[in-house]
């Protein structure tokens, strides 16, 4: 191999990917994702060159139980969005989303329906990061997604244990999909997904039980708590009958999610929010790089040292810890 | 209230709690088990003033799916260590355990059969700590009885999800009860239980299907693995029969159990367990105690700036994170 393919295969031109990025190109979107997914040493570069590039996207997340039609409702969100002349980012963080795959997927940006428009970039991210719920990489994705030129982002994650209080802290807006029929609304109560609803979207509303589980839902909101009315703004109950083939009631979510950003941006929530999330990420990150430096101490000379002496009975664990933490 | 009462609330003798466990007072080893199982400010000064006192005590852990008669068991083997005269102490982590019952026993120090005899104490821990798995205040506890004077600490926990891995770190010595029937040793061998058997214990083997079961797990050692021989320790095993009225099976247990004592002091292993028992305390308290410092910095105003400059794009969350972590 000749000195330069060897250049050229150690390092990675973050810049010209960027580039490539807001020109649209897929392959180079697919590249900065999997850098920041697999946490590559490129990452910190990649991180700090997509930085002044951020901040413009409008970040809307999805989730409900499986089943309740999520993916074929972004699908249709991002039909929608397409005819408005938007550019569209999915992160698909969801098991049973046929979008997802994972790791599976390698470093493939995927277009499903909308193969070969330059305007949609579709991914799927490992549902489960190591520490735990929603991928560690989903907000670098993001990141990417946003410094690309999205002007939409939609995350679509399943809303079990924690994810949907994740998917919250990552999104702008959240919509909360439910399916009538098996209970699905007092599941959610207990799931405590209504808390982190701003918008709630009733798929298959064309089923028996729609009206049920509509008046469910007022019924639970009557009740009070953050999905009631958080500093004005009471979470607004949608129909939808989205489908490969039907799109009734997206252009209905759509105005609502526009009627969200307005209040976001009008009340100051938006700006809060977008401080949180920030501040959140960098705890994540800050809490993984100490984690990272403790895992370099295990099995250290320095560790063997100090469990020596508390076995012996010379020092005890939290001193020791005290002394662990004084060597990092 | 007088000066001297309102002192005497304040300060912890932590001094003559220790004085006091030694000679076999179950009050000063409740007291002592509750400051430690509740963080209390104390709670240094009294792992400091343990650590001479320990490193005594033998620890048997005991772990296996609801309903195999952990309990039972625990039972009839503190009653077969008593007889031999040996002080024993019981930790029971497990949530289906008749001991069970976790902060809801306050600090209590409970006696059950054993009620009245000075060389037993039986402590049930909150089974899930804020760190998940095992409480994280077992092996502090673990600490208090093993200064308290205890030949054999037991530590009776539900083998589900890691919590079998966590005992095994803990444990000296680690018995893995299967009961017949139930394809319980295929359960086990998907939940990785068979690996941190040191003894295997076939209870109620007086049922249909023991026999299976003992065969069950001949041929799963066969395949290979830990379990099958660790640095030549083959894990026997056993049938026991216990129930509050039989103990039939107990004294191999104890015979097992001493042949792996010797075992683990002649091969070295003994060491290096404890060893490594400590390294993962010291490494849990210490990554408790950066966790306990990003709390303190969670909404601070070094957080907020921080969290300002990447929404605005001046910065990104990794340059940030290295920041905040510079500030600690």
């Amino acid at each position: 191999m000749s000195p330069a393919g060897r250049r050229g295969r150690r390092a990675t031109d973050v810049g010209a990917l960027i580039r490539g990025a807001r020109e649209g190109d897929a392959r180079s979107v697919a590249r900065l994702i999997s850098l920041v997914e697999d946490a590559s040493p490129a990452l910190r570069e990649v991180a700090a060159a997509l930085a002044p590039h951020t901040g413009g996207a409008q970040v809307i997340g999805l989730t409900g139980s499986p089943g309740v039609g999520k993916s074929t409702t972004t699908t249709a969100l991002v039909r929608a969005l397409r005819a408005a002349g938007r550019r569209v980012g999915v992160l698909a963080v969801d098991p049973s989303s046929p979008f997802s795959g994972g790791a599976l997927l390698g470093d493939r940006v995927r277009m499903q329906d909308h193969a070969g428009d330059s305007g949609v970039f579709i991914r799927s991210m490992a549902s489960r990061g190591h520490l735990g719920g929603l991928s560690w990489a989903t907000p670098q994705a993001l990141r990417v997604l946003d410094a690309a030129g999205c002007d939409v982002v939609l995350v679509e994650t399943v809303g079990v244990g924690q994810s949907e209080l994740e998917i919250a802290s990552l999104a702008d807006t959240t919509l909360v999909l439910i399916a009538p029929g098996m209970g699905d609304g007092i599941q959610a109560a207990k799931a405590g997904i209504l808390e982190v609803a701003d918008v709630f979207v009733v798929n298959k509303a064309d089923r028996d039980g729609a009206d049920q589980t509509v008046r469910d839902l007022r019924y639970m909101q009557s009740l009070g708590g953050r999905h009631s009315e958080a500093g004005g703004w009471r979470p607004p109950i949608c129909r939808t009958v989205a489908s490969r083939e039907t799109d009734n009631g997206i252009d209905e979510v759509l105005a609502r999610i526009e009627q969200h950003r307005e209040w976001l941006e009008s009340s100051g929530e938006g700006d809060r929010r977008r401080s949180e999330r920030a501040a959140r990420e960098i705890e994540a990150i800050a809490l993984a790089t100490l984690r990272g430096r403790m895992g370099d101490v295990h099995g250290s000379a320095a560790l063997d040292a100090l469990a020596g002496r508390v076995v012996a009975g010379e020092s005890d664990p939290y001193r020791a810890a005290d002394e662990l933490l004084d060597q990092l």
